[in-house]
C-alpha cells in the first residue's frame, strides 16, 4: 500500500484534526495575526507587561470568560478554553501559560471551589482581566505534596475571620505565576484549622496588593528570579504574616463555617474531600498536554518541511538527496509524527469528556486519562522537540528559528501541574483502585466468569500462531496492535497487584511496597496512556470514509507498530511475540515510514499553522 | 553485596579519576577560581568580549599552545589539551568552546595541515592568543558533507597566488567561530583548482580582517545571530569575493604546488588525502566529548545532592523521605551515574591513545572510537542534563541552578565537530571496512578457521543454559556482561556485511543499500560505543586493589546491566537470553540502583567540582 498524495488533502485532514473547534481557533489565530500581537520586546520587565497587556487583549476578545458560568458573563464552554489554550500554544507559550494562570488556575478555582456568591462578586472582574490573580497552591517544601502544605488559616471565631500564616521558609508559596508583578488577589491553599483541629487544605481568597501595587499588610512578595524559559510570566514568592481575611474568603462549594463557628461539608472524609478539590486541576492538565501538543506540532512542522528541502550527500555522480530520503531522518521525525496524530485525537476526545461532564460528579476516569496523556504528552513533546532540533543541525541551533524558545518554554510542562512521574503514579494507582473495585463489585459467580474469560483471552492473545504471525497486514491491523496494548496494559495491572499484594500480606509496610513497584506502576501508567492514543487514533480511522483516510491509516500504522517496537522486549519477555515477530515489527515500521515519507510535508500542512505564527525561516510553507 | 561508605573513599575515587592529570587539572581550577573568571556579563557582545578576554588569560597561563610543536612554543602535549578543555568544561561553555575554536581548531589546522613554515610563523602567535582565527570549513550548503563544498581556490601561475572565491551564497562559510567580531586569519576549506583541474577540498590560510578589525578587501562577515546557547562564542558568515593570497597560504603538508606550478602530493589518491586531512578533527571530538562528560558530572551531580536531601512524600505518620529513595528517582539518575564513570574511563583511555599517537599515521581505530564515544557520549550529555533538571522539579528550571545554561550550551555538541547520527553511520562504515580487511588479509585456511572460532563461540555465547542462568553472580560478572556486549557488536558487523553484500550483488546501487541499513548502522555504532565504554570500566576496575573498587565494582556492574537492559529486546530475538533472565536483568539493575543509593553523593562528591564552579545553589556541598 502506498500513500496516495493528494493536493486537497491535506486541507480534507485540517478539517478532520479542527472539528467543530475550525471556526473558533481561527477566530484566535486571527486575533494573533493583529499587530498588538507582533514583536514581543526582550528587556524581561517589558515582556512580562506585554504578556499582560495581550491576556487583556484576549480577555476583551470574550476568551478569558468561556469556561465561566453564563450568570457569571461565561459561556459555560470548558471545551472552547482548551481550543483558545491549544491555539495560543503556536504563538508564545508565555502569553498561553500566564492566559491558564489568570482564567484556568485563579478564575478556575474560584469557579469549581467557590460558591455562587463568589462567582457573581469576582468571575466577571477576573473574565475581563480587570482582577488579575494567583493560583497559590505550591510551597518551597512542598509541590508534589500538597497535602502536606503547611500555611495555615486559622479560624478566629471572635472576629469570624481566618488568620493566614506562613510558619517559616519552607512553607512559603513558590512558583507562583502573577505573584511576582501583576496580581491582586490570589486563591490560597492552607491547612484549615477551626477550634484547634486541622482540617486538611482548603482554599482563601487573599488580597495580596493594594490598588496601588503595593503589597498588601503582612504580605511579603518575590520575584522567583530567571527561569530557562516562560519569563514573560510574572513567578513570584508569597510569605504571609497573620494577615486576616473575614470568613467569606473561604471557598465554600465543598467546605463552610457554620454561623455557629463550626465547621461542616457535604463530603465526610478529610481525603475524598481534598481529592475533590484537587479535581480542579485536571482541565489544566488537559490544556498543558494539548499545549505541549501544539509546540510539538510546531517543531514537527519546521523539521519536516526543513527536512524535505535540505540537501546533504547522495550517490556517487548524481544530485544530492534530501535528508527525507535517509532512513535515520525518517525514523526520528515520522513516528513521532504518527504519535502526534493519535494524541490529538485522544486529547481532544477527553476535552469533549471532559467538558461534558460535571465537575464534583464522577471524575475519576477523566482525571485517570488527563493524568496519563498529561504524562506521556509533555514528555513526548519535550523528546520531540529535542530530536527535531537535532534533526536540524545547525540551523535548529540558531534561535531565528524557534526550537531555542519553544524547547525552553514547554520543558516545564513536565513539571508544573502535576510532575510527570508523580502523576504517571497516580495513575497505576486509580488504574489499581478501579481494578479493585470491579473485583468488589461482583458476586464470587461474576469473578470465577471473569477469571476464566481472562484466561481465556490470555490464551488467544498469546497463542504461538499469532506470536509467529509476520505478515505485514497482521501487523498493521487494527485487531493485532490494539489487542496487543490492551494485553499489555491488562497484563501490567494484573501482576501489580499481585506483587503489591504479596508484599503487603508478606508485612511490608504498603509505602515500602509502593516503592519497590514503582518502575512496574510508570510502565502500567505508560501502557495506559498508550492504549488510550491508538485506540482513540483507530476510532477516528474508523468513522472516515474518504480517500485521505489512506494518510490517517498509515499514520495510525505506524503510530501502533512504534508503539510495539518501543516495547517489544516486553512482548518478548511474556511470549507473546516471537523474535522474528519482533524483528518484522522493526521492518514494517521502516516501511511504514518509507510510504508515509512522500506524504509528509502534506500532513504537517495539515497540522495548519500560519507562517505568521510559525516564523521560523527554515519552516515556512511553500 | 553493600557498598561500602567510606569518608576517605570519595579522595581515592577522584584520584582514580583524576590521574596524572591532577596537577594540571588543579592550576587551570585555580585559575577559574581568580577575580578575572568571576561574573560574566549579560549582555552578549559585552559578553562575547569577556570570553575573548578569558581566552587571552588561559593563553598567558600557557594553556592554548600545549598541544603544539615544543619548537613552535608548545609542549607538544595533546593529553594536557583534552585535560585543559574538560576542566574549563566545568565552568562556562562558551569559554571552552572558544579555547577550542582558537588553539584546537584553527591552531590545530596550522599544526596538522601546515609544514614548518607555517608553524614557526603562525603558531607562536596563535598559542599567545595575539592572533585570533577561525576554521571556516562548514558552509551554508555543507556542513555533513565537506567533501563538496564549493568554496574554490583557483590558482594563478602568474601571480603564484590562490583565488578565494565564493560561487553563491549556499557557499557561504556558515557557522564560522570567532568569524563575526574577533578572527584575523582563516584556515579556509576549499576546492583547489589548478590548470583547470580540481583536487579536492584543501586548506588555505586567509586573512578575513585588517589591523583596524575592517573586513579585508573581498572579504564579507555577518554575525550569525542568537542561538540557543553558546552566546559567548561570535559565529560568522564570510563570503570571499576573489580573494587573491600568495601561494604559501596552502597549508602543504599533504599537497603542494611545486615550482613549476605542478600539484603534488605525497598521497596519491584524493579520497585518501581528504580523510587524512579530516584526521585534524578527532582532537576536537575526543575533546567535545570530554566537554560534554564535564557537562554531565555538573549536572549528576546537582541532581544528587539536591535529591538526597529533597524529601516529599512518605510512609503514613513518618517524616517525609528524600526523593532518592524513590525507585524511579534511583532509575533516573543513578544508571546515567555509572554510564558517567565508564565514560570517564573509556574516553580517558582514548586521549591518552590519541596523545600517544601521531597524525598522519595510523588513525583509523582512533577515529573511529572517537566518533563513536563522541556521538554516544554527547547524546548522554543531553538526555542526562535533561533528566538531572526534571528530576530536581521546579528547581531545576530556575536558570540560578544552572541546568539551563548547560543544557542550552551542550545541545549543539551533537551537531557540531560532525554530526552524531552522520558519525555513528561511519562509525558502521569504518567497522565494515576493517571487517573487509580482515578477510582480506587472510589466506583461505585462516578464514575457515575464523568461521569456525566464530560460529563455535556462537554456540558458546548462545548456549540454552547461559541464555537462562539468571544468578545476580552471573548477570553481574565482567566475563558475561562484556561477553554480551562483545557478541551483540560482533553480530550487528557480521549482518550488516551480509545484508550490505546481498542488496549490492542483487544489483541495488550502494549508495541506496546503505540507506536501506541506516538504523543497523546506527545500532552497530552504538554496540561499539557502550563495547568501547564497558572494557574500559572492567580494565579499571581489574587494576585496582583497594576498598573503593567495591564502589567502583557495583558502578560497573550497573553500567553493563543497564547496557544490556536497554538492549535486551535485541538479545531477546536473538535468543541470546530468555525472559526470565531479560527480567532478571531489570531486577538487578533496581538491586545495584538500591545498593548504590547510600554512596550516591560520595560519587559524585568524587568528580571534585568545587562549590565556586559549580554554583547551583541546590547542588552545593555539604
Amino acid at each position: 500500500m502506498t500513500v496516495v498524495e493528494d493536493g486537497s488533502s491535506s486541507s480534507r485532514l485540517t478539517a478532520i484534526l479542527q472539528g467543530d473547534q475550525a471556526e473558533l481557533r481561527g477566530s484566535v489565530l486571527d486575533l494573533l495575526a493583529s499587530d498588538p500581537f507582533a514583536n514581543a520586546p526582550d528587556d524581561v520587565t517589558a515582556y512580562r507587561d506585554w504578556v499582560r497587556d495581550r491576556i487583556v487583549d484576549l480577555a476583551n476578545a470574550g476568551y478569558g470568560s468561556v469556561g465561566y458560568p453564563v450568570e457569571a458573563g461565561g459561556q459555560d464552554d470548558m471545551r472552547a478554553f482548551v481550543t483558545i489554550f491549544e491555539t495560543l500554544a503556536y504563538f508564545d507559550l508565555s502569553v498561553v501559560i500566564k492566559f491558564g494562570v489568570q482564567f484556568g488556575l485563579f478564575g478556575g478555582s474560584i469557579h469549581q471551589l467557590g460558591s455562587e456568591r463568589h462567582h457573581k462578586e469576582l468571575l466577571p472582574a477576573i473574565g475581563e482581566a480587570k482582577l488579575l490573580g494567583c493560583f497559590a497552591m505550591s510551597e518551597l517544601g512542598h509541590g508534589s505534596n500538597v497535602r502536606d502544605l503547611r500555611t495555615t488559616a486559622t479560624y478566629d471565631p471572635d472576629r469570624a475571620e481566618f488568620v493566614i500564616h506562613t510558619p517559616d521558609d519552607n512553607a512559603r508559596k513558590e512558583w507562583i505565576g502573577n505573584a511576582a508583578r501583576h496580581g491582586q488577589l490570589a486563591t490560597v491553599f492552607a491547612q484549615l484549622i477551626v477550634k484547634d483541629t486541622s482540617y486538611g487544605v482548603h482554599a482563601f481568597t487573599v488580597p495580596i496588593r493594594t490598588d496601588s501595587g503595593q503589597p498588601a499588610k503582612g504580605v511579603t512578595l518575590q520575584d522567583c528570579g530567571h527561569k530557562m524559559g516562560l519569563n514573560g510570566i510574572d513567578n513570584g514568592r508569597i510569605w504571609f504574616d497573620h494577615v486576616r481575611v473575614p470568613v467569606t474568603a473561604l471557598l465554600d462549594r465543598f467546605a463552610s463555617i457554620d454561623e455557629s463557628g463550626e465547621y461542616t461539608s457535604p463530603i465526610a472524609s478529610d481525603g475524598k474531600r481534598f481529592f475533590t478539590m484537587l479535581g480542579t486541576l485536571v482541565g489544566g492538565r488537559i490544556s498543558v498536554a494539548c499545549a505541549g501538543l501544539s509546540a510539538t506540532k510546531t517543531a514537527l512542522t519546521i523539521a519536516i518541511r526543513y527536512s524535505s528541502v535540505r540537501r546533504q550527500f547522495g550517490p556517487k555522480g548524481s544530485k544530492e538527496v534530501s535528508l527525507l530520503t535517509y532512513r535515520t531522518q525518517q525514523r526520528r521525525l515520522l513516528p513521532r509524527l504518527a504519535v502526534a496524530y493519535g494524541l490529538h485525537f485522544a486529547l481532544h476526545k477527553l476535552a469533549d469528556d471532559y467538558a461534558a461532564n460535571k465537575v464534583g460528579e464522577n471524575l475519576q476516569e477523566i482525571e485517570v486519562q488527563a493524568a496519563a496523556l498529561k504524562s506521556f504528552g509533555t514528555w513526548h513533546t519535550t523528546a520531540t522537540i529535542q530530536e527535531c532540533r537535532e534533526a536540524c543541525g545547525g540551523q535548529g541551533y540558531l534561535s531565528i528559528n524557534r526550537f531555542d524558545t519553544i524547547k525552553a518554554d514547554t520543558d516545564v510542562f513536565a513539571t508544573f501541574e502535576g510532575d510527570n512521574t508523580v502523576l504517571m503514579l497516580q495513575v497505576a494507582k486509580g488504574l489499581l483502585s478501579s481494578y479493585r473495585q470491579q473485583f468488589h463489585d461482583m458476586n464470587w459467580l461474576m469473578v470465577a466468569r471473569f477469571v476464566a474469560d481472562r484466561a481465556a483471552s490470555s490464551i488467544r492473545d498469546r497463542n504461538p500462531i499469532a506470536a509467529r504471525n509476520t505478515s505485514p497486514s497482521h501487523l498493521r491491523s487494527a485487531e493485532f496492535q490494539h489487542g496487543a496494548m490492551d494485553y499489555r496494559e491488562q497484563s501490567l495491572l494484573g501482576s501489580l497487584a499481585q506483587r503489591l499484594k504479596a508484599r503487603i500480606d508478606g508485612g511490608m509496610d504498603s509505602f515500602e511496597a509502593v516503592v519497590e513497584c514503582q518502575d512496574h506502576m510508570v510502565s502500567l501508567a505508560d501502557a495506559h496512556a498508550k492504549r488510550l492514543v491508538l485506540e482513540q487514533f483507530i476510532a477516528i480511522e474508523s468513522r472516515i470514509e474518504e480517500p485521505e483516510v489512506n494518510q490517517l491509516t498509515a499514520l495510525r500504522q505506524l503510530c501502533g507498530l512504534h508503539f510495539l517496537e518501543s516495547d517489544r522486549a516486553w512482548f518478548l519477555e511474556q511470549n507473546y511475540i516471537e523474535g522474528a515477530k519482533s524483528k518484522a515489527i522493526r521492518t514494517e515500521v521502516n516501511q511504514l515510514c518509507a510510504e508515509i515519507r512522500p506524504s509528509a510535508v502534506g500532513l504537517v500542512d495539515a497540522f495548519d499553522i500560519p507562517d505568521t505564527i510559525l516564523r521560523a525561516p527554515i519552516g515556512l510553507s511553500g
